[in-house]
């Protein structure tokens, strides 16, 4: 019988190495990595070393630069509806999941692997957005999660484990961290232990790449931003491929104390949360979208864009990326960008993105219409007068009821 | 055959000045006069002077004090919603021009008057609010809109009016003055002339209640706001009533900067015009009141009132206030916030209001639950894979098809 | 240590007798049954000699009529909202559910229990629904659902069961029957087996509570049916109460061939699903709320219930119906009926319930606006010149884009 | 100074004589006529003979048949929505508008001209709806509503004007029908006079192109429908291009009385009016659609699809077809559609049009799924336990606080 093959996500950190063992031992698995870099600040190219000392072929080990692809095709089209969960959250992490469930079927295919692991614990939402899309992609993969599974009961027992499986073990990875991250180039989260009383503000040491507000500049940064339909193009009148304009953006945010949210959010899976997250550039990158649209955004289009947000939002924190309600909700907001094109300028100053200015010749704002003064003609100002009329009619029915009625 | 006897929504200012000699002139109406305050910051007091002396009669003259009904009645419903107008605008002006409305309404029964009259110009959003208002309550009232219907086609013939009726004349408002406002308790709005071009930075001086953030304290200041059922009821243990609260906030956010919008918006008859805002007050109260229903409201809820939330500002900036709609949409609203109780503590510096901490004897969230080891029961791991599975199997089904399909 | 306590939802049925035995040997329990009768067109009362004879203590058996509160509490405030799932379909099985549940959370904690059960499948919505009822009205409760539960692979095995602990068993229950029903005042419905091929008409004896249409009397029934605040309250003149107004309903309804659907859905659990649903005096009251709805109602309240309406449907059929946002949105749903109330005329005939009049002190129809010829004032045909320009304005404006854009 | 050029929608009958007159009378306007062959069953060559003879050019004479584009680019992409207006009306009238608007403006680039014109009263829909669709297509242009403008103020001043001016007048409709229609391949409207008592059955004889139920067959027909991608294609096996389709269906349904409905209405202009509609084909084709889409469409698409509706519903019938957020959404149904193939078999009876079978290589049924018995390994019973724990949390949660907060 065939041993079973799968493709582990692999960050080449203790707890994935762990799991990368365990699948070796559980299941006597031939296991598959796949590190991607997706931007998270660190170098991806170590943990090809360390899966080959751990006994992985050398053709088993995918190591990936992803970052343009992740900005490309996930983040920005999810930016293009102005998408917060819960009024504020940017979905950082949300948003690259389905790019790396997306990379394990496919190296699942190429490989002729039975199966895929992820690494994310059985509380969390991570595990639901990488097992559907998983299954989205790949209707009969078989996917193993290590932290549903196994019996180990305590981190001392995890640590144990690994030290009988020569596993290296960093002195800092030894007790328990006093929170968890996830990093991508969105976005980075801080979570657990020392957050988890929401009522006790969070640390300044768990921030991972923003300064605080106060030791910010206090001198404002002044930017522009370019815009094509939708996605941002160029910073400063520089054109920048997509990943390397949001690492700008990342590093003017981080410098400017922008992008901190502190907040407790329901996870998908039922409970609340309390999350630190930080969004540089993201932050900074949806006030200038909303900007470009408040001026080439036709208002009937923003409006169903704005109540649909919601939705859209929701799917993409549960893990449908890949679900059919996703695409047909993209259909409607790609649709709406054709002519979301210009230049937006910005204020960046401890904590504050704000825009300051908006021009483009797409603009549907026009000066003539909206000034004190009688414009060219494209406007009477009598035609309000029906325009009430008109609207007010059925509140008026409704009055002379409640009228005759109370008599 | 009886004189008309109208309603006219009267500032004291110029312009209703004119307004209240041309129906006396145009109309030969008699005119009575209602101004509120909501808050603006002028006091209204001097108005009962200058109604005088345009002739009208002591008994005809209503000046009234509305800020608490204002507060209670119009801004704190609104603001359970979460309410912000096209993703940013915290509606300070709409909402202020219901009660307006209702005031009118309700003296002209009082005094037994035909019209109503309000001085909004025939190009905003504010004639149709306040017209609508007045045709929700009294469905066959008329309505005078002097803008709308008058021949003056310039300020040099306003004023040319003005003094022929010796109508006093401050010096500056000879010229037209370089942006228009509105204020009350909740906001300032700045709008035209200076402003109308939306690629250049609106000049500091047109902000009328904050300081810049530049200018706002190196140190920031930690405030503490309890909520009832959804509404603020003391600032750092301290009960105030709903105007002295929001009072209060105001001080807190103009000495930190906080609140300021520019925004180019969609009007409801039609146009895009831009403004700038001032929320000092409502914008911690937003960010504090999410705060609360963080640890307080369901999942569930939230997403629920979240996707209703932009019909709902709509319906308040079109001046839908009074329509059943809005009245259901309430209903949903204010079932939601029974247990929206407890405490959020805010960090408020230099243009950020942040939510730093939030507890309540009604929460729901549970660190039990959300800890990394295993809880007390209520969650089994296992339980998740479940979960996924079945949210999965549709996902699977589709996917089994495009293969199929694909064959 | 203490007995487990387990109140059944208990049918007198073979199935749920099998389970009350099962629940005696499997967990040596103490088992309390809970009968109701919902309108199912069975007597009730047999089950309580059944439920003695497998050893029930007479205390621990409780039957009872809920008619009436089915139809008040549950029935009719769905039909207020003109809900249908899926553009279709009644939901008389999903609105049943959270009733019984509510029931036997009360009997539990009356008689001290621990645990509840119920015989649902473990690939349906049902076993969702009442579960869901459980949790929500009492978090700690034990829930047992033996069909997930037990080992038993096939009908040979269960009645082998039977045999074996003197269970009586039907002769027409020895085998598979052809497809399985659910009934209650609402509805009855019909899944499984011969229906399982959605591309096969589904046999006219799966039916149980209506005749076909062609079966139906050549001559139209008329009726009239008169509304209070949303809800029924008269057939003919003649006031009923909420059971007996939809009793006398489905007698109409069967009569005249009304009410039959052959509907393929998609159930919670992710999988699609075909069933027969036979809703007769449901899809009289539908139709008639409508038409009484769409005389009071104004539009504005109308299109808010339409766009919430499938939201509000969805959470009743996968189980949400004491979920805070289900309360939320009947909250809004209840407002909006306040004067619905009137009279409406109604033709039956082979299986078409077609509004032919409907009449209230409360309409908000108005002839005099609606004549061809010009009326007494409340509408001035020019108003619509002023409507259009302002409604057409972004519209133009967005074209002149496009023009200038082409260029 | 040129003559004023104006492109007129022209039915060829009396109103819109008169209108041509009234244009060359007081206008002193070159008219240049169109008149659209939408199959609304009258012959459209005789208004050229009649055209000529009121002073019309020949090369000014525009009659076309546009019974395919009206099909295939208007009535099917809207039927893909499964689109009611208030639960019930089809839209037939407001679907055929944009059309016309749109051919009268194509008309009017092609000739020069400087206006348009309609023949809608201004108490309706209709008027906005041309308008709209007028200002978005060419936003400039010129637009004429007689009904708007002119002094005519009773019928017998217009027919002493057509009399005055050699327009013919047929016998019937020298005094004022009881009843006004429109019609086109869509459906047929009547309004007005005799149906303007909502609590009087509309009689017989107002309805146009569907025999009643009462009158039809006692024997069902069955029939197959084909669609692809969303789109009927054949009817029993036949391909038929899309006007030819509809009209095949419209005789099915016409035959078995199928399609009538009396509706009260919410009119966008702000009164309920009452109409008479007949959709035979219309009717057929919505339920095979949403039969097709019942085994094809995936169920998060369906609910999408259907929460978004009535919206999409309210955007046509305001007349708002050409607006980008009508674009927005047809985007997203369309992007639905991809699958929705397949052929669904009807019966048709006495107004009743059943599904009574569906099948599709698309399909998303999956027997072995839905089964009683254990089926082939895609589904595990005990799955659901999970889903329904993790579903049931937050309800657990709260139910937990209220338990507390009660003590």
């Amino acid at each position: 019988m065939a041993k079973l093959k799968v493709v582990l996500a692999y960050s080449g950190g203790l707890d994935t190495s762990i799991i990368l063992k365990w699948l070796q031992t559980e299941y006597d698995a031939e296991v598959v990595t796949f590190t991607a870099d997706l931007g998270q600040g660190e170098e991806v190219e170590p943990a090809r070393a360390k899966a080959q000392m751990l006994g992985i072929k050398p053709e088993n080990i995918f190591i990936e630069d992803v970052q343009e692809e992740f900005v490309r095709d996930f983040v920005f089209p999810m930016f293009r509806a102005n998408t917060v969960y819960e009024g504020q959250y940017l979905l950082g992490t949300s948003i690259a999941r389905p790019l790396i469930a997306k990379r394990q079927i496919e190296i699942a295919r190429q490989v002729g692997a039975d199966a895929v692991c992820h690494g994310a614990t059985g509380k969390g939402n991570d595990q639901v957005r990488f097992e559907l899309g998983y299954y989205a992609l790949e209707p009969d993969i078989r996917v193993i999660a290590p932290w549903r599974e196994w019996q180990f009961a305590s981190r001392e027992q995890l640590i144990d484990f690994a030290e009988k499986n020569q596993i290296p073990i960093a002195k800092d990875k030894r007790g328990e961290s006093p929170f968890s991250i996830d990093a991508n180039l969105l976005h980075s989260s801080s979570e657990g232990k020392v957050l988890e009383d929401p009522s006790q503000e969070a640390p300044e040491y768990v921030h991972q790449r923003t300064i605080s507000p106060e030791d910010a500049p206090d001198k404002p940064t002044e930017i522009t931003i370019d815009f094509e339909r939708g996605d941002p193009v160029a910073i400063d009148g520089v054109a920048l491929s997509p990943a390397a304009l949001l690492t700008k953006l990342n590093e003017l945010g981080r410098d400017n104390g922008i992008g901190r949210l502190d907040l407790v959010e329901n996870r998908f899976v039922g409970m609340k949360s309390r999350g630190v997250y930080e969004t540089p550039g993201g932050t900074i990158l949806l006030a200038a979208h909303r900007g470009i649209e408040s001026i080439t955004l036709d208002g009937g289009a923003m409006h169903l864009k704005d109540s649909i947000m919601p939705r859209y939002a929701s799917l993409i924190y549960n893990g449908f990326w890949f679900a059919p309600e996703r695409e047909m909700l993209q259909a409607l907001i790609d649709k709406s960008q054709e002519m979301v094109s210009g230049r937006v300028r910005m204020k960046l100053y401890k904590g504050n993105a704000t825009v300051i200015g908006r021009e483009s010749e797409y603009s549907l704002y026009d000066e003539d219409l909206v000034t004190f003064e009688e414009g060219s003609g494209s406007y009477d100002q009598r035609d309000a007068a029906g325009f009430i009329k008109l609207n007010a009619l059925r509140l008026r029915i409704a009055a002379q009821r409640a009228k005759k009625v109370a008599r």
